[in-house]
């Protein structure tokens, strides 16, 4: 029987793409789409692209926690900050919840108040959520009553670094990390700062050392067993809708080898149907774009013992909804890539 | 001695680019800059590629008519709409004027009301207008209190629309405008529709058959002789910043030949430095952005007994802040082409 | 059984969305992927977005009659003027064929000559071609051994105009398309003209009236009813991937009204799963990318008796390889949507 | 008395940008412009933008050592691995020369091997060159007869670096930069990896840690009393026409200070009129578009003892063209800024 699916949040970039992919998933029904600023619109007056699909004429509505009782999952597609106000209803109404926010990744609401500049006020069900990336976490997240869906950023120096950084083949201390992310990451808003006279044909770095997916990366490596790391990271907007690429640079123990780099990332990823490893290639965003996929390439720079290590995704899928559903997926017990080949 | 010019509305695209061009005009000095949402930032706060200019460190004001006493020239880079609530007091004291929104266009005011969807609020100062198209009205510029600066899809359309229409060569019913503009001539402001992400990659038609110019360029047709024209006019967004792309459609009149028609706009633009006739050699937009020309193509279609123009201009110089700078020098006896080389 | 199919030239951008598209076709194998200039390469080298899929490994080979024997279908996806060496061999072996090249479009090889500039040297072919319009022709799509799959820009005209102009509604001369296409739409090339620095930022008209879609859409009115029909066809390129707007322009007949013109589309493409009509709503380009859907939309402009239509298509997929999709599904009895939603 | 100047290499991106400069140069004037693959077009065939000014209806001619002998300076504007074939002959005929490739930027012969890929055929001519970066060489540069104009890369790097290694603020080993440029970067070239659709909405790395701009940055810091540097360099390309963006990472001395960081720059480029310092402030590659500045911002990175230096240019002005004519202002006895602001 198909798994019953409501989106709260339903009418931004990550909820319409979350749309998107459940239209072609075979064990999903959608049943309905919260969206407070739309709603009594329907999804084709928002994104007219939908015309003529199954969910082009479903209507964007209030939420209300009664209409959801009979669902098995709900994706929460909503900016930072929202999403913990409908969180503890949820649980306690015994839901499956998968957060795509970032209001239950980070476990120290120190941390969060610093990065996120808000106070956390459901800090109680932070310890219920489980980091959802699925290379890592697959056993966690398909027991688990609420994932928190990484950041686009963080998923995307993660997969990359995890297996160099617990396998002890790098200095987990002092890892940079420079990123390059398109417009639709930050979401759909109205801005000048967004506009298209403002962003195209320029570029922008922001929040130098102070974004909010630095804690989270450094949380979730900490986490995997290399404790005490940290990062730098840089994100710059760049014109391009779709895509993150990010370029890493760590130290070298000595002695580590090309051939261990490999190894330890081929072996973590033997079973991984999404990680697609380049070796020495160079990724590149058009590769990845509207897929699962993230592409990671390295390349050992002998002149100053580091390992430059690149890679890229969708920012909305691997970064966002796709991600999103393969924990779906491992939580419904469905095959890791239903839906998204 | 140098003109004392001041700018109300001087923080929109069309505002910081007549700054720009004023900060290599050698005959005049910039007293103030009017910007209401802006007042008490810098220039180059909200411009910083203006930062160490002698215009960067310039703040925004509150405008007050006390403040421009001693001024020879008031540019008005508001939008459409905005300028009729200063003009009145400004010729009440005896300031020139030139306007760049849409306010002093239309002679005919039920025109403004069903194509602005307003009142005009300063009806009775509309006849101190002149139409801002030098290559036309050079002489009542130069005498004019208050120009009606053309507007952007205007200008590439009339230019090349004017010598065939008014010669007799083509019909002038039924002349079909095709155009497409970069997303800077929507202005600076904050919007879901002109966000990079909503633009980039996409084109689309707006306000076919109503948008505002459609009557601009059939006024300006019919005064300059050839009563009764009307014109079919859809303009398109396309994903660039500057720069007007227009295509347009005129019926020949029996007999019509290619050399009549080439002549007829040689000889009318021979004199007209900003006016550059490629013949059957097809218009580019990136030839002319960040300049003061118009490029304009022909070719008959003898299969329809049509010709087909083409022009180009950029949309916030000869289509804005360039025009109205040669307008300026028209009024104040400088060189037309001053400060636009 | 699968139907097995190989692709001639399938290493520029039709061949590769082909590709791409019969992936996910439930009913099809890929045999052979020939591809002189990239031959003994990898899928996954030219194209790295195949990586891990189960195309990625396959070599382009050099074509050889003998390798197609068992092929139930061969699609040619070449630049105009190389299928015609393909298709009397092709022809001989009883094969069926889907040319997504321009060499059999045109019944009238004299027109052939002026438009593409050289000789056609399989002349005594072209009537074996049905012009593989679907939503037009499925009758004998679904019969025919040989399918001239339509130009991408003629897609994007003659659909919305086919209604109007059979139909009696506007005056089949002087059609006036103005259309804009993105660059993929000119092949996967080596040239400066289409160098990112040269075509970003900018809009040209290119090919102004000897475009050789016009005499195919010319024709193809032509065929289905409208004789005497001609068009003014002018092609932009706009600097975007993928997409083609089309912004046509036609005299009403005396008398027609709205409803007339929306009944007139709404009747014939009722049963087209392709065709979306938005009445007044405006077509966008980002609305139809990646899909095989064709968007219309019309307004009526009675200040000169014309009625407005505006369409975009995927100039890749509905303009090219999807449409080629749709024609083998009616050529082999499949659901005609199969392997396109 | 004007200055007469001829190009060597005039027909490619950089050659033409030096025309622009040069036209609006009060103290030069336009002799030869050599081109080989374009000889006999005139300038406004190829750069149709130079329509109806001074230069547009100049040939480009076969260069002849003849054709110099009035030439007061020669600019080079090929692409590295050229230029060496002309310099000598200039060099013994007395002429002064300004060089924007390559050849003569590194002093190592070896170097210039490995990362050019080529053999240096004029050896002995390189210890002519002076680098050609203004803010730190002036003195030189005047009187020096042949200048290697630095690379656009290089300059990006360099003038933010310089000052916070030479003063030994930071460490000088294990600097790591990643930089993103614009297309125009890559020249005037017909291939299919520069073209607009494998361009556009994506983004690559590439020469990875061998791109021939690292020894360049090493040199010259070597060579301004830091030795012993080391940097790590990581080139993308992204999708705009012009424009660098630099984001560096060095790890700070003990106990270094911001505001030690921030006098280090300061009391270097006070007197600079190109190099704006934004402090804290991120720069923008839009607000140095079509100018010669450069802008620098930075951030100290406690967490990790880290300084992160970003700075941006127009890789076809600061980064070639107008630092090329930067350096003629001061070998020429003008003003640094003459034509340049």
């Amino acid at each position: 029987m198909k798994k019953s699916i409501s989106i709260i949040g339903a009418s931004g970039y990550s909820g319409a793409e979350l749309l998107r992919l459940l239209l072609h998933h075979p064990q999903t029904t959608v049943n309905h789409l919260f969206a407070h600023s739309s709603a009594g619109k329907s999804v084709d007056t928002l994104y007219p692209r939908f015309r003529s699909t199954p969910v082009g004429g479903i209507l964007f509505e209030e939420f209300h926690i009664d209409k959801i009782v009979d669902d098995d999952l709900i994706f929460i597609a909503l900016p930072s900050g929202e999403a913990m106000t409908y969180v503890p209803a949820l649980i306690e109404a015994g839901k499956r919840i998968i957060d795509l926010g970032g209001d239950f990744r980070l476990q120290d609401i120190q941390a969060y108040r610093q990065y996120h500049k808000r106070e956390h006020n459901a800090a109680s069900y932070i310890n219920h959520a489980v980091y959802g990336l699925p290379e890592w976490n697959a056993g966690r997240i398909a027991a688990a009553q609420l994932i928190a869906n990484p950041g686009c950023y963080a998923t995307g120096a993660l997969l990359p670094l995890l297996p160099l950084v617990t396998s002890g083949l790098v200095e987990s201390n002092g890892i940079t990390i420079s990123s390059q992310s398109g417009v639709s990451g930050a979401g759909r808003s109205a801005s000048v700062e967004l506009s298209f006279t403002e962003v195209n044909e320029t570029v922008r770095a922001y929040r130098i050392g102070t974004h909010q997916h630095t804690p989270e990366i450094e949380t979730v490596i900490n986490q995997f067993g290399a404790s005490g790391t940290t990062v730098t990271f840089v994100p710059h907007l760049i014109p391009i809708t779709r895509g993150i690429y990010s370029t890493m640079f760590a130290q070298l123990r000595n002695g580590t080898t090309k051939e261990e780099i490999s190894r330890a990332l081929s072996t973590r990823y033997s079973q991984s149907p999404f990680v697609r490893l380049l070796g020495e290639g160079i990724p590149e965003i058009k590769n990845v774009q509207h897929t699962n996929y993230i592409d990671i390439g390295w390349q050992i720079y002998d002149r100053n013992h580091q390992v430059i290590v690149t890679s890229v995704i969708d920012n909305l899928i691997k970064g966002a909804a796709g991600q999103a559903i393969q924990n779906m997926n491992l939580m419904c017990g469905f095959k890791e890539t239903e839906g998204l080949l």
